[in-house]
């Protein structure tokens, strides 16, 4: 497979067009989208263009948006409009979201009035909502009518709705009243009325975050769930693979942010090198100017420094394992509070599980630091060690487990607050409780 | 609803276990869970024995592996048999996992033949493949057959099997020809042969990495894949859920990996604090020992440090720019490996790109740091302060972005090369470099 790849590399690189367009024919649309994130944006272009129709329709909607941004730019107007009309609604709208203004507006003209209406539904929610993500296109079955009739329905609309397995049932009033899967239709008697074997509706307001509609989708295994206005009105339908799409996203930003860096929001490979260097400044120079309060605090006590030399020997190792400690408990709460095992209202609660954490993890380093910088150097510095350790390691994981739920209060991104920044305030924090716990005990 | 489990705790407490019930029939499946999640083992156990049998297998089937092993543990023999036989083969496999080797086969004996069949034909693949994943119970289509015979299998198999909706066609030597969908079947005329309308099969080898597989079935969108033996005989079928389970499970464990503690495999609140800092002491302590790596070449450079006692303020400042910079990096690095964008023979250009970035960001640093300390301090202590951080980043920078595709190579977790190990490394040899440039700047 890689070697093939690599192949079809050298075609690309000697314009052996013809050929390239035969070997494509051979991969699956899956090798073809790996192929094709490894290539820069002009021999990207020129792949996609050699692609079948159907083939390159697949191929888009599995690409990173960036890509499919940089994929239209490359294409002729006609051809835009074309391709732009073959897509899914919800796919449309997350295209135009990276587009300038003005040419997401001439696409929309482009469309046939269904489409437009279909597309203007989804555009009509804020980003970030389940509404911006559902599918306007789904079969709808009136809670009256008989099974053969829902069966005649989902026949006749198969090719174009999003999904036929999981069907909401509505009253007269687009109500949702419930759901009822193809499998159960398919096993019961024509006759019966879909209303008498629907079951309850868990269903998600238009408005709701996407990623918990997501999150919630993934854990209670459904295959699609119908999305509702707020009079629970049914007006789309997000699917699985909706769901898996938002969580790989989430899920790339918060190990971005949890590294202290933007996410890149496309295959690593592909993204040039500026781009890369600017995802990760930004952050860095506010890391870098946390960092500057720990230059303070030494500053501070320079003179102690320079009394006690040996004391500057291990300010990496405490402020390192305050870090960790830190980083340990934040990431343990960030994972709960994304799987939703924990509620910001359980603050309590995790403050004082991480304070008994943190000085029974304090207490056996301590115990250790004690005894091995006694052995090599003074036993009050061992104390002085012993001691710092104990009280950075509980003030580590009480913080480091406070800051992610601190972060969801206030409407911040829980991953942000993570390693980074705690690392931060634990490291200039911990440097004076070091000082002072020093000072206290040589007696400085 | 958060008030709402409060009540139920409180019905708990009271032992109103008559009430508990009834108010337990008003919450779908996916509250129950939750409630059950913040409970502790023994009010969890009381309250799951009060649920309805149905409702208990849908819930179980949606907790954390740990928690269903407590749950077991806590029921009578005869209700765990009862109980053992209604999951899934493949939920079955995961729960004797976690159980004592003689109560699994215990419980293996109470099966009736078929399940038990099924059973063994799951426990026969090794744990981390596909194989120990995937559901033996599917329908297949033999190639040759009408729709209209098609269709009547899949009505007469719809309760048991896994899924019906992507059905693998096989041949009469159980050979895999191509997959089709219930979908295409419900809109295609009932005498067509499904050979004819089938499309190929994007199928994976039972002994395949189960993560590697469940992200297969993402990017490509598939509600389910069949799986096939080494002959690419039809042996099983995994569904986009399966794959849902088995990345949350390895996200969480990338999570805690990369916070530097082992995954705790079940939700927060119902983790006694004991096994939370086992799950953290460990990674403490190696950490700690890395640490130990900074205090000797402090140590060593301790005259250099008493005569310029400046240099100590720097110290926290200098690592932990590094350790930003280059668990950036292998964040970056780590999640496009995880995605699929990057792979271990990839290592040069990954090298090539992060030298450069590591450049540029040291660059803008080094000039900034110059700039200040000269201002604050001294030219010279600016000098050393500058070229040390143009160093730190481009060798952290580097060393992150390697660390990830070199434990992948040797076959360790990338996650868990990232932020802690990438750390001590850096931490280390940039103090070695700052003592050098500082040396010779300051011609000590």
């Amino acid at each position: 497979m890689t070697e093939q790849l690599d192949d079809l590399a050298d075609l690309i690189r000697d314009e052996r067009l013809r050929d390239l367009r035969v070997a494509l024919d051979d991969l699956n649309t899956g090798d073809i989208v790996n192929f094709l994130e490894r290539l820069g944006v002009k021999n990207r272009a020129v792949t996609f263009r050699l692609l079948p129709k159907d083939t390159a329709v697949q191929v888009f909607d599995q690409l990173d948006q960036a890509l499919q941004h940089e994929i239209v730019e490359g294409l002729k107007d006609t051809d835009v409009a074309h391709f732009f009309e073959s897509l899914d609604p919800d796919d449309r709208v997350r295209l135009m979201d990276e587009m300038p203004a003005s040419v997401a507006r001439k696409m929309l003209r482009h469309l046939d009035a269904r489409e437009r209406a279909l597309t203007n539904i989804v555009l009509g929610y804020a980003t970030g909502t389940i509404g911006r993500e559902m599918s306007p296109e789904f079969v709808a079955i009136p809670e009256h009518w008989t099974i053969g009739q829902a069966l005649e329905k989902v026949r006749l609309a198969a090719m174009d709705a999003e999904t036929v397995y999981t069907l909401p049932v509505v009253d007269g009033h687009r109500l949702l009243k419930g759901v009822v899967s193809l499998r159960e239709l398919m096993f019961t008697d024509e006759d019966t009325v879909v209303g008498a074997i629907m079951s309850e509706a868990d269903s998600v307001d238009a408005d709701h975050d996407a990623e918990d509609a997501a999150r919630m989708c993934a854990d209670r295994k459904h295959l699609a769930m119908p999305v509702t206005d707020k009079e629970h009105r049914l007006v789309g339908i997000f699917t699985v693979d909706d769901a898996m799409d938002i969580l790989e996203r989430a899920e790339s930003e918060d190990a971005a942010r949890h590294g202290g860096a933007e996410p890149l929001n496309r295959p690593y490979l592909s993204t040039p090198v500026l781009t890369i260097m600017r995802s990760r400044i930004t952050w860095l120079l506010v890391l870098a100017l946390g960092a500057t309060l720990t230059v303070q605090v030494l500053d501070t006590y320079e003179e102690t420094l320079e009394a006690v030399v040996v004391l500057a020997l291990f300010v990496p190792l405490l402020i390192g394992t305050g870090g960790n400690t830190g980083n340990q408990a934040a990431t343990t709460v960030t994972r709960a509070l994304a799987l939703g095992d924990v509620a910001s209202r359980d603050v309590f609660r995790v403050l004082w599980r991480e304070v008994r954490v943190g000085l029974t993890l304090g207490s056996v380093l301590g115990v250790l630091g004690f005894l091995v910088v006694s052995w090599r150097w003074d036993w009050d510095v061992g104390a002085v060690i012993g001691l710092t350790l104990v009280a950075i390691c509980t003030l580590a994981a009480s913080v480091g487990g406070m800051m992610p739920l601190l972060a969801k209060k206030i409407g911040a991104d829980p991953a942000v607050f993570a390693n980074p920044f705690i690392t931060t305030f634990v490291d200039a924090t911990g440097l004076i409780i070091y000082f002072v716990i020093a000072m206290a005990v040589l007696g400085l």
